[in-house]
């Protein structure tokens, strides 16, 4: 497009979005629980789905009820750019997270279709289902991106216990049609998602943009360490073999297992313990606990998990305990296209906004899209480094930059 | 007493007793669950009374519901000799514990009615009511020691609820009696308790029997360092304020601030944990946690608790967290009586065992006796240093040498 035919978002529409969606689900103590299949969650679709046919978008749910709202390119069969996130939400939530992603996104399609501009490629909007996990996490993406197997959706159930089938089946919905929301790689051009950071770095750095190049992996172990539980009184000193000791080591040796096998990109946290007996006047006889490992790099993270292996079973043999652990998970790093990341550069370069190229931290539905098509994340700061609360928030006028952002990438990679 | 009239205990009428009292209050899990003012307490009880009859004591209960089995001095106005512990025991218990003491003291008494002698100072066998605390702990030897308030009998009640004054009202007993269990404290001449040391320290040095001088003094606090939750993936290891690190420092430094501002007495537990919101993937903002610290000095439980404090406000300035902490008790170290620990410690070296001086360093009845009168305890060793437990053992050989040094100490201080 020429300049003389530019388009601006309103961030006085999309700030009003935000509030009218901000009111679905919000409970008496003024967070949001729009989770996943709730009656919220189905209210909240279908006020994005009214607002895509108000924004001149052709709208439709998939399988596994995505709302999708689609702007027709002059070439049609070219691969497509989806742009989207989510709008589900984890209990008692804030109003942006991923909404804040399917929008802006809405905003810059209206602006675009109110200028009367129509794209070479397709381009579809899409808010996915159950990012955050009430039945397990990413369904949504998963079923587009052809992850989802009938094992996975018969046994997906919430912490009460409910079903995901039976949940979607009192929307009238059947969980088998997840299967069939899967999209052929080959109609896919591109993934943008805009999503808040949900960590500190934009805020400190007062940069109101990040550019995502990649996004971590992650490995969680559920670690135990036995010892003996002894009287906290008769129980001298040196004859102890104190599990929580033998934690405390542990957490003591993180940083420098850091500095020695990570990089400026790793982060560990211990983040759940559990002390058995669990008594103040018992020596722990033994002690649970949860370790939660990321970076970017899958070399790094193997070096980390070696290098914490050999931690524990120093720890455990210098103070006379057993340990053993399971590995919950093992999520890898996953690289944004470079090539995608050099026009979103150049989109924040054009817009004038300050703005870095960063990892994110956090999973996201781009994670699962990357297995089927390259992608990109715009990140905007959160303040104080908050999310999944009711005090997240991002001043508009970086929520005004990181939709122009959007814009001119979109603008780059459809027109 | 003369050489030639030498009275000698049986370890198998001993043995037979602890067996027979054992199987009272047997759960299925071949624990005992002999809590006090319970039905099997109750029938405990009654089958110590018949077994004090047997041996020729004067039985009575006083208003505590204390068992008492007098045998009647030549000089019925001399401080009395009092012998005891208690029968009630902690749910799934051993066999042994306080009960070892009442029955090798029911032994003594027995062997010396059998042996005919009558001992200069009146000596009575006490069990205590309710030592382990299912209704606070020590209820009888602090109505004996005029300790008990009508706010404490009023308001003690065990963890399901049940009030004192319900759980002996259903055995026909009114807990204001418990206010004339006192005794004059001019009517007490000594007290000696035979106890199983709960502790690691006589196994390991392959000691028989071991001589109390002193009962440590614990303080214990409930801690509270508040930081920031954050996303384990999104927060930068450099902007946590993570209240677990705290915690991990505070352990770390433990034995540094014992060998800084302790004894080879001292002990220090961290027992009970507890982080907030304990979730894998987020940074804890909070974590509570308790302290348990003793020491058989006063002095030097003043200096590590001035000590630990200075800890826990540098590593809360040093992590940017916030702490508090609620001292929970703290409890004064009792001296054993100087002379009849070098009475005890005599009788040791006529009975000819492999003794040692030692601090205890759990609670016992003795600890309130000494308000009243002068004290003394004699341990045996707790095999794996186990007890509140049916893994709690000693062996007979231990338990015949701890009642021979209770018969010696006997002859010492009352005939």
């Amino acid at each position: 497009m020429a300049a003389d035919e530019e388009v601006n978002i309103s961030i006085e529409r999309l700030s009003a979005d935000l509030r009218e969606l901000g009111d679905i689900g919000r409970g008496e103590d003024g967070g949001l629980y729009r989770m996943a299949f709730t009656a919220a969650d189905m209210e909240g679709k279908a006020w994005l789905e009214a607002k895509m046919k108000e924004a001149g978008l052709e709208t439709s749910r998939d399988g596994a009820c995505n709302v999708i709202g689609r702007m027709e390119g002059e070439e049609s069969d070219l691969p497509i750019l989806v742009i989207g996130s989510h709008i589900d939400t984890v209990p008692c939530a804030g109003i942006l997270d991923g909404t804040l992603g399917v929008l802006s996104g809405l905003e810059c399609l209206r602006a675009l279709h109110a200028a009367g501009k129509k794209p070479k490629r397709s381009i579809e909007l899409i808010a996915f289902s159950d990012e955050e996990g009430r039945f397990g996490g990413m369904i949504g993406s998963q079923s587009f991106a052809g992850q989802v197997t009938p094992d996975l959706i018969h046994h997906a159930s919430d912490l009460d216990g409910i079903k995901l089938s039976d949940a979607m089946n009192e929307h009238g919905l059947d969980v088998w049609q997840t299967l069939q929301a899967r999209r052929d790689p080959a109609t896919l051009g591109a993934y943008l998602e805009l999503h808040i950071e949900q960590g500190p770095v934009l805020s400190e750095m007062q940069e109101q943009v990040g550019v995502v190049e990649v996004i971590t992996g992650l490995f969680k172990w559920s670690v135990t360490l036995s010892g003996e539980p002894n009287h906290a009184g008769t129980t001298p000193m040196g004859m102890r073999r104190d599990a929580f000791m033998g934690v405390a080591d542990f957490a003591h040796e993180l940083p420098r297992l850091i500095d020695e096998n990570g990089s400026d990109k790793s982060r560990a946290t211990i983040g759940r313990v559990e002390l058995m007996p669990g008594s103040p006047n018992t020596v722990p006889g033994e002690a649970r606990f949860s370790i939660d490992v990321r970076d970017t790099d899958e070399t790094v993270m193997i070096e980390l998990s070696t290098a914490l292996k050999k931690a524990l079973v120093a720890i455990a043999r210098r103070r006379g305990l057993h340990f053993n652990y399971d590995v919950e998970s093992w999520i890898h790093p996953v690289d944004c296209d470079p090539e995608l990341v050099e026009q979103v550069d150049l989109a924040a370069k054009d817009s004038g906004v300050r703005y870095r190229r960063m990892e994110s931290g956090a999973a996201h539905d781009a994670q699962i899209i990357a297995k089927v098509c390259p992608v990109v994340m715009i990140f905007v700061p959160s303040k104080d480094g908050k999310s999944h609360s009711p005090a997240e928030w991002t001043a508009y006028d970086d929520i005004e930059a990181g939709a122009k952002v959007m814009l001119k990438s979109i603008e780059r990679l459809a027109f």
